[in-house]
């Protein structure tokens, strides 16, 4: 492409911009005419869908799918995803049958509690300003009540605010930290918006309290933000059976050793940081999918839940599990930061549609769907993983992509979709049975 | 919904999955034909599209953006960014224009390892079975030679085969650890279809060595998996520039004083987890937008990007700040493992088109976009927050979703749009402003 900086990009309208893009491309006119067969129809929504982002010039589609048959808290769910990997809806659904013929899943919010910080530096006596900071919180809240008003009607606000002293970390750094009931809502801007008002508050207590000298009323604001570590606004899933129900399942070998060993793998990935990468992974297969069909920041929920899942100094599994006398259970415990009502969630039609289906969930609602997808992702992987190996499942669902791959005629797949009925999938395999170079 | 569990879901043809599951709303028959409205409509396509995953009843549409005017190892790069969050591409944008105009982005690959692992229980003598492990690992070689060939053409291989002493972190557990070169593919399948064979070979090893005691023949294989921990497939990113050159960015400060601010702001994130959170967050809105877009996998990049900055023990920025005499370096220092060909890059035709946009890029090439743009907007997320805040730019471009929220009209938009120019954006701040409930 062009070596000189494009000027006013932002500035062009769509149609030119795309021109200008495709021009990127080895065949212009085509790469033009593909972006815009992706374009949305509907004009009303596609002006709408181009404005959640900028410089947008297509739409990227991703495969939206369903996981039937989730049971959650006694409550029957047609769970909608979109990922573009195969075999996650496919596990999720085979793993959520499973459980509903076995009690379902369970859950319990442990809290919903969200937090923002004030990052200041501040050189001053921390005991000083201790002894004025309730006044300071209370001069906080006031200048925020038109900012809260309606949060609080709807049963949210600011729950707390405290002074941290992390001196000993960083030169003079303390921080303030906020906790907030956000309700149905993520929050982030909410909260943003409340943080930066507290943030010019204390500038001016600071700076006109008459205890403080004049250094102590010097005050450096570094930055006020929501933070996506969320340890408290954490759910916990479970599913539990007898062993002898593992009998139902096809897993080539005694319930007893199936459980043990499932046991074992999830306790590897307690240890090893290697193994419980892949394995929360996996969890957020599940959680994304459904974060991303209803609209929800999933960069926010991952961060979130590996922060937390290092929160022990080590890197670990974010699953247990227990087994007592002849019970096994199998817990997902996690932190969930979603919103019904705000950002995409009823601005993409959707969105809009996978909260209908799930039967317009209120936000905690939502938190133990994705929880349960999250969990039922794991189970269907580790399952795999203490069996058949994670290749055969997997790959049997991903052979239709290789042979697409390979442009395979509709008579070759089918020919194909029975010779790997037994024999394993891969690339070369393929390849080779196609007769492909 | 019904409470009866839906059997043979996954067999239903499209439409006939497409009525069931619209059912479940209020509106059956218009929610159908939503759903139907984001159909693909180039028939090859949507049959390749719908395979991609499982019980795919629509296609879930997210904006594809540009980013022009990345400067990357002096090579001009416009950056495809698929996202739902406002602001996201525009900040990348506006940041990458800054650093072009000021060298651009630098980077080293430091390594392109990827790792897997058998992990077993096994009770023996751990001397008496490295004695032998070179002749295992021969014949693990020797068995995957066939799966290995086209991969050992293309440059790439097993590297190395290590056994792994865990029997002080969980009884009898031994991992035996590969290490891969993948060259342009993601590689997690190929890496998996070698695991697992040398699972097998590890049990017939161990079975009928005639050196081991009785009890020594067994070894339980609890699973054999690819790692999305990548600490060996890493890359460094920087951009550097004298200090005074910041005075050309809308700062209202001093350059002096922006560089010391900023530079306090990421020790900050990495002494807080809080901070850290989120602070990564926005390194991820950069990265995964390009992972999206070209096909790859965003949640292996997650768990492995955010596994690596907890590494030292505490959960830590990934980005560090260095500056010395008038000179300041940004660095984002992360594992990145993606492919160009494999998976779904190929065969989703707007993430073949990113790649053709980006000059058709080896997977080395690719790791150096995503890297970048993860740089790119955490530069423009911590240059915010020091200067104006958060809220003001984000808001900016999220207000027009918060006016669609309201349905405002075209009349309604324009004027709240001036309105707004220097006024603070909330929902209830423009609630007010149109005059809503």
């Amino acid at each position: 492409m062009d070596k000189e900086i494009i000027k006013g990009f932002s500035h062009l309208s769509k149609e030119d911009k795309l021109k200008l893009v495709a021009s990127f491309t080895n065949n212009p006119e085509k790469s033009e005419q593909i972006f815009k067969s992706f374009w949305i129809k509907d004009e009303a929504f596609a002006k709408r869908f181009d404005e959640f982002s900028e410089n947008t010039i297509s739409c990227f589609g991703l495969p939206y799918g369903i996981a039937p048959n989730f049971l959650i808290n006694n409550k029957r769910y047609a769970v909608p995803m979109v990922t573009e990997e195969s075999s996650v809806v496919a596990a999720a659904a085979k793993s959520a049958k499973f459980w509903a013929e076995h009690g379902g899943f369970k859950t319990k919010i442990i809290s919903t509690i969200k937090t923002g910080h004030i990052h200041f530096i501040w050189e001053g006596n921390y005991q000083k300003f201790l002894s004025v900071f309730t006044e300071l919180k209370k001069r906080m809240i006031t200048r925020t009540n038109n900012i809260t008003s309606n949060m609080r009607k709807r049963g949210g606000g600011i729950l707390n605010i405290e002074l941290i002293n992390l001196t000993n970390e960083l030169n003079n750094y303390y921080q303030i930290q906020v906790s907030f009931e956000t309700v149905d809502s993520m929050g982030a801007n909410f909260i943003n918006s409340c943080l930066e008002e507290f943030a010019d508050e204390l500038k001016i207590f600071i700076g006109n309290n008459e205890n403080f000298t004049d250094k102590e009323k010097e005050c450096e604001v570094i930055m006020a933000i929501l933070s996506n570590y969320t340890p408290d606004c954490i759910i916990e899933t479970w599913a539990e059976c007898a062993i002898s129900e593992f009998e139902q399942l096809d897993i080539g070998m005694e319930p007893e050793k199936f459980a043990k060993k499932f046991e074992t793998a999830v306790k590897i990935a307690d240890v090893s940081p290697f193994r419980a990468t892949t394995h929360n992974k996996g969890i957020f297969n599940g959680i994304d999918s459904v974060a991303l069909a209803t609209g929800n920041d999933f960069r926010a929920l991952e961060a979130g839940g590996h922060a937390y899942a290092s929160r022990t100094g080590r890197y670990r599994s974010l699953t247990k599990v227990e087994i007592t006398d002849n019970k096994f259970k199998f817990i997902l415990k996690v932190p969930i930061s979603i919103g019904t009502i705000g950002g995409l969630t009823q601005l993409h039609p959707l969105a809009k549609l996978s909260l209908e289906i799930l039967g317009n969930p209120k936000a905690k609602e939502l938190m133990t769907v994705l929880a349960a997808a999250g969990l039922a992702n794991n189970f269907a992987a580790v399952k795999s993983l203490v069996t058949k190996g994670i290749q055969i499942g997997h790959m049997r669902m991903h052979l239709i992509n290789i042979l697409n791959s390979f442009n395979a005629s509709d008579k070759e797949k089918e020919k194909a979709k029975m010779y790997f009925k037994d024999r394993k999938i891969n690339v070369d395999s393929v390849r080779n049975f196609l007769g492909r170079e």
